[in-house]
């Protein structure tokens, strides 16, 4: 028997590896730039990770697009989140006028954005009670965020929006992870004490309501939802298909790349995380699925705003690389005996 | 009897406070913006900081300005570099070719540059025999410094070039510190075992050489060196005084600060630590300075390229603060129960 989530896990066995080529010249090139071996420490090793997945160097980072998903949420009637439901629709709105954080780092960076709309007027199926989404509509949200990598994008950063979403990334590393719930649970956008444990009865609830369906990765993004959560698993799966190398944001963002690696761990080798977020267990799930973030700066708004600042540094490593001079053409003598 | 120093002194003394109230209106703005209060983390201390620092709110990030400081070291000649002293007016020509990795950073975040030679043909005195500079030479290469904080700078980058400099910043954290000289060596650009061994000693004799005359920081400035600390202590005394904020570099660069901070603790209120040097012993200066790094990405080069990695970062903080919408702008609503 054969389901829409056969296609998804086809894609994922036809996975291509990283251009070990691209990131040999990469590193032949780099022995002959104007600085010492190894001096610009992580930066050499972003200007080689791009050349890897993007298949060719010097990489380029001349198309960098962000990309946020935006989804609505039945568990919010739980009373999870400090905002109503309606910010969702005015955020929007807030992005498409050039008023959100988001907006301000993208233009400061020169990055492209777009923003995607996942059916915000009808929200997910509240998980405390039944799935967030059927299989089909789950597999179709994927594909939604398959399409969202643009052609020629040569790095993409991965961004959410969604009223209630860090009680949903809460129940998904619940799932996937195990433990006490309340271990995933942090204060999102700022919930109040009360809010905090609604939070946690909420997740709870979800994992109970759910129990019995929680050991295939797909049927756990499918139970737990969100929609942005979906359409970021289709555009990590798709931008490694199309050979683009991957920034991931947040808490929230963090829960699709996780969704891959439970199928795969594999599959984030085309991945980076950009930054730490001051949710609480982000730290724990980075170092379960082996990211080691760029920047750690206590943000937790989401947007791909911490994606941003950490494709501002990807920016910068790649710029070196391409950009420098060499010993040879800047007369610059190599080290003593070498 | 007064000397050189005594100008020194008192501009110390003069130093301005904080704009508390450009802060204060950063504050108060930064809480009317579209996004969860606080979520912007250490985003939203930057803007406050600029803007106290600046004394004008909203903060401005339209000037922003790198200034490399390459000096030349006499202590060089006890082999405590990987590379000739050759490479100093090499590296020179390399900055004015566009071909270092700093002219690549501030190509790619729209900062001004500017590369300050401070007599590299002239090297100062081998410190293992005698001080690196006089007094007035020392206080002249310290008002050269403050010449180069350029009028209408909004934000200043500190960064040097100079063969051997890392052992003279050694020198200066154990005359500053205290502790075992070899506590504060690393291997700089990447000298071997016996080069190391090699900078221990050289740091070894310098505090012997000059032992009795180190209480006083400005004579531990002019005992060890060199014209590139003494320089960025004056960038950054002088950034204080025209209300520019600063952003330190690496483990050479803090060296300036620390001496400016072993005179006044306060002298360092209006300075940013770029980032986390590799060098080993710049996480414990920085601690011992009150600094908390902006990003750690395993730097270890110099010329300023991890203070302009940071100043992007800056670069992203002031635009949202300037350029968000406001909750009322965006008809978004507040959270439930405000």
């Amino acid at each position: 028997m054969s389901g829409p989530f056969d296609d998804i896990r086809n894609l994922i066995r036809s996975m291509p590896e990283a251009d070990a080529e691209a990131a040999a010249a990469v590193a032949e090139r780099d022995a002959t730039l104007t600085k010492p071996a190894g001096s610009l420490g992580r930066l050499e090793d972003l200007a080689a990770w791009c050349a890897a997945w993007q298949g060719k160097a010097p990489p380029s980072f001349d198309r960098p697009l962000v990309c946020v998903f935006a989804g609505s949420h039945g568990v919010t009637k739980k009373g999870v989140s400090a905002f109503p439901d309606a910010v969702n629709r005015q955020m929007l709105d807030n992005f498409a006028a050039g008023g959100a954080a988001i907006n301000q780092l993208c233009s400061a960076y020169g990055l492209g954005f777009k923003v995607f709309d996942l059916a915000l007027d009808m929200p997910t199926a509240d998980i405390t009670e039944g799935p967030a989404l059927d299989e089909r509509a789950c597999v179709a949200t994927m594909a939604f965020g398959m399409e969202a990598v643009a052609a020629g994008t040569d790095c993409l950063g991965l961004g959410e929006m969604g009223i209630g979403n860090t009680t949903i990334a809460a129940a998904l590393y619940a799932a996937l992870f195990g433990g006490d719930p309340a271990h995933w649970v942090g204060r999102g956008t700022g919930v109040d004490g009360e809010g905090l444990s609604r939070k946690v009865a909420a997740v709870e609830a979800a994992l109970a309501c759910h129990a019995g369906h929680l050991s295939d990765p797909l049927e756990v993004l499918r139970s737990l939802g969100g929609r942005e959560i979906a359409a970021m698993v289709g555009a990590i799966l798709a931008a490694r298909l199309q050979r683009v190398p991957v920034v991931i944001d947040g808490y929230v963002s963090t829960a699709a790349a996780a969704i891959l690696h439970a199928l795969d761990p594999s599959a984030l080798d085309h991945c980076v995380a950009g930054h730490l977020s001051a949710e609480g267990a982000h730290a724990e799930v980075l170092e379960r699925l082996g990211l080691k973030p760029l920047v750690s700066l206590g943000l937790r708004l989401g947007e791909g705003s911490g994606a941003a600042l950490a494709m501002s540094l990807i920016k910068g490593a790649v710029a070196c690389h391409s950009g420098m001079a060499t010993f040879a053409q800047a007369g610059v003598s190599v080290r003593s005996g070498a």
